[in-house]
């Protein structure tokens, strides 16, 4: 068993000096990627560095700039043949200021009490100002709930209480049940007269931790604001209303929308060394919101580009096609860099062939999400079996993220989104929880592996 | 959009009410499962109290004897028809005191400097005592390094140091490779004249924690003191030793074998309808080491078992075979109560069918490995394809744990461990940091669902 093991271990380390032959097999160059990723720090080491020393990077803010110019060495050191900056408008919110929320009531017992509540304003969302807004809590559990109860929500504060679906497997379903009571209900509230908004965060989370996110105004209403409240305080909510105790909130937030500001989509590029004019496109996104140090969300998909190029150049691996290494300006409240991409791939008569993103976190690679036509599933289904070994071989159907949907939609191409297990996701997503720590370096360099093996196969082979 | 999510939103709420019906489908009922386990906070309760208010339950200690107090308690509150303890004796190591070790050397200017390291005796290791051993460190990386060096070997102190293998996607089989330098390393250090070994955590954790487990001494050899050292503290006796700094370690422990003690597997069982007689066996193991709270191993693994059984229950699921649910004792320093439960099976001409544990922590569903012969290797595919909603469909080759190895090895009967993902199980695994909080609640309750599915499908159809 002995010698069994140590042949184990000195092969790998034999390949690690190999570099990359064509007509090697698949298999075999994908083997070499994973122990030329697995035994590299430089995924992790770039994570510390965008997570620690640059931290949240909203767009607009002075951290946006150092995040680009910290993109732009990164992928120089990893050794992409070009690197530019492709100029964007961004929308510009600022937090303004320590959100603050409470509740008072009375007691059966005549007991008046008020109770602070963890709470962050929601992405975009006007403030109150420090006079704040204070009326009655009127608790909704859907839009169907508000309908029901609109002629009682003049003068109030609407709190939107629907819980995370738990019985479903994948996290981001809940998410994208509920979200738009974020999105959303600001705006539907103000329609019948809401002053503000208190919502549910969207999590699943054992903390208490508030979880903010992007909200978007109908701008016939009243822009009014909002909170989203951590669930331990939700719990507490719940009690007391379900006790029929009236609750009266304060709220007190300084979001403000200022001019929109230059950001910048950061581009490595690979030459491709058959056909330099066709590309593929592999991306994560730069921005994060400002409380946290956006390291799912998405330092992890930033730090996987990143480390792709950085394996392919160490592996010698001139690909066929250009391959864009891109870090997106700005998806979290606006998806700025995601058009501007599309819009000047259209412009320049750009030929694009594949796009792929990470966007759900640096856990462990569970697969992938395809929006392929039925030719390319026959084609993935030949290429499954190289990612069992890795633990991404769920296909499913249904994929790209927020950053390189507009490509599709102007190319009509092939686009794929990296789908790791999703179970913790929402306890750290768009939370104060979202930082280095968070994330395992074995489960973050595993996802890239089978990022690098996807391109690989779609530049040797197409899709 | 949103009218598909309401729908799909109250199908489940309304299974959750509903109960096992004979003849309702394979895919209906696990979903039933499901749905009942990822809404219900047992499982996570239970682990809170297992780890929060009993803690470390090392074999002989008094927390042994809490919990298998609790154990039963809880098996009877799921619902079992019969609880029973079965009696055997086990090891008696205690730590015996705060262990300690520090390396002393001399810098090229001629400074002289000590440096504590975080450190940990082995389980089973005899102590120093308090005077303590000091010698000079010799480093080896391997057993055939040793064999090389065995000459120098007399009157030092013997560092083993062959790192974990990062290029292995499943992290067991680093830990495979390496843990016999723990469990061997130190009679193989004696039999040459070593005073003492420092071990190199069985881990690629990022922080400092060393990591304990069990030796073996070969009784021909002196019981020399070992320990177990943190990875950034390896990281620092590497770079002396590699610029030929010549360091001498001091240990301190005070570990030591009292004689057996009576303890106990808890056994809880739902009894066949069909076949009361015939047994499907599930488990994990009660005790943990004594410096954690033995969470992902093994009270996931406890709070599992006893959450299946919860379910069942709960759905009105009476097994047509007999499925004991059983909490083993002294798997960490000896595995008595797996040797105890297959001989007391053997004497009781018992009939086992199959046997499933959960030893390998509570992480993310991936699959399951089985021991079984071909023909159980074809009912298993026709199976998969149920698992793969809930990301247990991976069915690898060679199964079981060593709490059911016995019973394999006495019945010749098929029998799983599950595989949940591997990639964050070595960071906590025999270390302070195996805690409560290290246990995402829905990765726990995931796993268990594919547990049931699996029991359920052995229990209708047999493998």
């Amino acid at each position: 068993m002995k010698k069994f093991f140590l042949l184990a271990f000195f092969v790998p380390s034999a390949l690690l000096a190999q570099q990359y032959q064509p007509g090697m097999g698949d298999s075999a160059f994908i083997r070499m990627i994973s122990d030329n990723i697995l035994t590299s720090r430089s995924a992790y080491n770039n994570l510390h560095t965008l997570t620690k020393t640059i931290g949240g990077r909203l767009a607009g803010s002075p951290q946006m700039v150092k995040a680009e110019q910290w993109g732009k060495k990164a992928l120089e050191d990893a050794g992409a043949d070009r690197v530019s900056l492709q100029e964007c408008m961004v929308p510009h919110w600022t937090r303004g200021g320590k959100d603050k929320a409470s509740v008072s009531y009375q007691l059966p017992d005549g007991k008046k009490t008020t109770v602070d509540l963890d709470v962050l304003a929601i992405g975009n969302s006007m403030g109150s100002g420090a006079k704040g807004v204070e009326a009655t809590v009127l608790r909704v559990n859907s839009f169907d709930e508000l309908e029901n109860v609109k002629d009682q929500v003049k003068g109030k504060i609407v709190f939107y209480n629907c819980p995370f679906e738990e019985t479903f497997i994948q996290t981001f379903e809940a998410y994208g049940k509920n979200v738009t009571y974020r999105v959303d209900g600001p705006s539907r509230a103000a329609k019948y007269g809401a002053v503000a908004v208190l919502v549910r965060s969207m999590s699943h989370s054992m903390d208490n931790h508030p979880h903010t996110g992007a909200l978007h105004y109908n701008d016939s209403f009243p822009k009014i604001p909002a909170v989203a409240v951590g669930l331990r305080d939700v719990e507490k909510l719940d009690t007391l209303l379900d006790n029929g105790i009236q609750l009266t909130a304060r709220i007190v937030t300084y979001g403000k929308m200022l001019p929109d500001t230059i950001g910048h989509n950061v581009i490595g590029e690979l030459k491709g060394s058959e056909f330099p004019d066709e590309i593929i496109t592999v991306g994560g996104h730069l921005d994060s919101w400002d409380v946290n140090e956006g390291a799912h969300d998405d330092g992890t998909g930033v730090v996987q580009t990143i480390e792709i190029l950085r394996a392919f150049k160490a592996l010698g691996y001139q690909p066929k096609h250009t391959i864009r290494f891109v870090l997106f300006a700005n998806e979290e409240n606006g998806t700025r860099g995601a058009e501007k991409y599309a819009e000047m791939a259209k412009k320049n008569n750009e030929k694009h062939l594949f796009a792929l993103e990470s966007d759900a976190g640096g856990f462990t690679p569970r697969g992938f999400g395809f929006t392929v036509n039925p030719q390319g599933w026959i084609k993935l289904n030949q290429w499954r079996h190289l990612f069992t070994d890795y633990g991404g071989d769920h296909f499913t159907d249904g994929g790209g993220d927020a950053d390189i949907d507009p490509l599709h939609e102007t190319f009509g191409i092939p686009i794929a989104g990296v789908r790791p297990d999703s179970q913790r996701y929402f306890d750290y997503h768009h939370a104060v929880t979202d930082v280095f720590e968070a994330v395992n370096i074995r489960e973050l360099k595993l996802s890239a592996v089978n990022m690098a093996a996807l391109l690989y196969l779609v530049d040797q082979y197409g899709l």
